[in-house]
């Protein structure tokens, strides 16, 4: 049994839609704006990405009669995989998405089981990457993954964002898709081998 | 607001693990056989696949000092996509499990929603498939989601065990991995490309 990872409030982000205004702008939510991008996607039928539920362990539920089952006791477990899979021009991908208020990626942010996972999908020729929204630059960027797993394994604590926006990809922010992270895809890893 | 896919209360199958034993023999519990492989194909760096968690809707939680945060009203959603998906050299994967006590597989027992989420990962270049257990005979069948696809958008309300049979591929089961489908997807799907 653990908390919520990184403490998060799972219902925090579905407050924040009501009220998505911020000094940057536009806002930023960084989990909606992928949903809808995969939801854009998805109809488009350019790509099938979507988030993995939160895995939960169940203890309790009640059935009352003639209603739904209720869960009544249940904690949130840690997920030993990532957020995000799917498919894209016959590719797998699979990533994590995580938002920063600071000017570094703290790894406290990411887990071990996260970048070992993320270390093995590139081992069986997927497509792996991390998202990571600066929020108070409002910037996104898209990461291949083997540049946060050595950082991370030579024992380093953070990734700075000069170091990101060097080695990273900035994708393009719009109102639909909010994140289109596939052209970024694409230039990066597929038309790079055709 | 929905009852559990198909109205299983979600503890049986934990339940069900103590007590492995019925009338074929060894007993089976489908979804158990296809973690504990999936758990060995990782170990053994075959293969990443992973089962997603059962997409919950949580209302309430309450967050007890110094202890976990307590989920104490959450609802079963009906999920959209499969229950499993994951990475074999380099291809993409993505499945739907299910048994079956008779000696049918009856279409109830899948979502249009996860039909349409197969025929969509073929479209994207993707293996799909559904494992069906046919629990009275001890046999578990691989069979390609293009059948089930086109059987169930005929309107056919179900496929018969000589049909699964005559088209699908019957899965070899042992003690690790408990049913070794890696093999089938070598034979029908990637060495037959090479």
């Amino acid at each position: 049994m653990v908390n919520y990872p990184n403490k998060k409030n799972p219902l925090v982000g579905i407050k924040k839609i009501e009220g998505r205004i911020n000094t940057t702008g536009r806002g930023m939510n960084l989990e909606e704006d992928i949903n809808l991008s995969n939801k854009y996607f998805l109809a488009q039928g350019l790509a099938n990405i979507h988030k993995k539920p939160t895995p939960i362990r169940i203890v309790n539920v009640q059935y009352p009669k003639r209603s739904a089952a209720k869960i009544v006791e249940a904690y949130f477990q840690t997920p030993s995989t990532t957020d995000y899979n799917g498919i894209y021009r016959s590719r797998y991908l699979d990533f994590e998405a995580k938002e920063t208020k600071r000017d570094t990626f703290p790894f406290t942010n990411i887990s071990e089981h996260q970048i070992n996972h993320l270390a093995d999908i590139k081992r069986h020729g997927g497509i792996a990457f991390v998202i990571i929204a600066f929020l108070l630059r409002n910037e996104v960027y898209l990461i291949d993954a083997s540049i946060i797993v050595s950082a991370y394994r030579s024992g380093r604590r953070s990734i700075k964002y000069a170091e990101i926006n060097e080695k990273g990809h900035l994708i393009k922010q719009g109102y639909n898709p909010r994140l289109d992270y596939l052209k970024i895809i694409d230039q990066v890893y597929i038309d790079r081998e055709d």
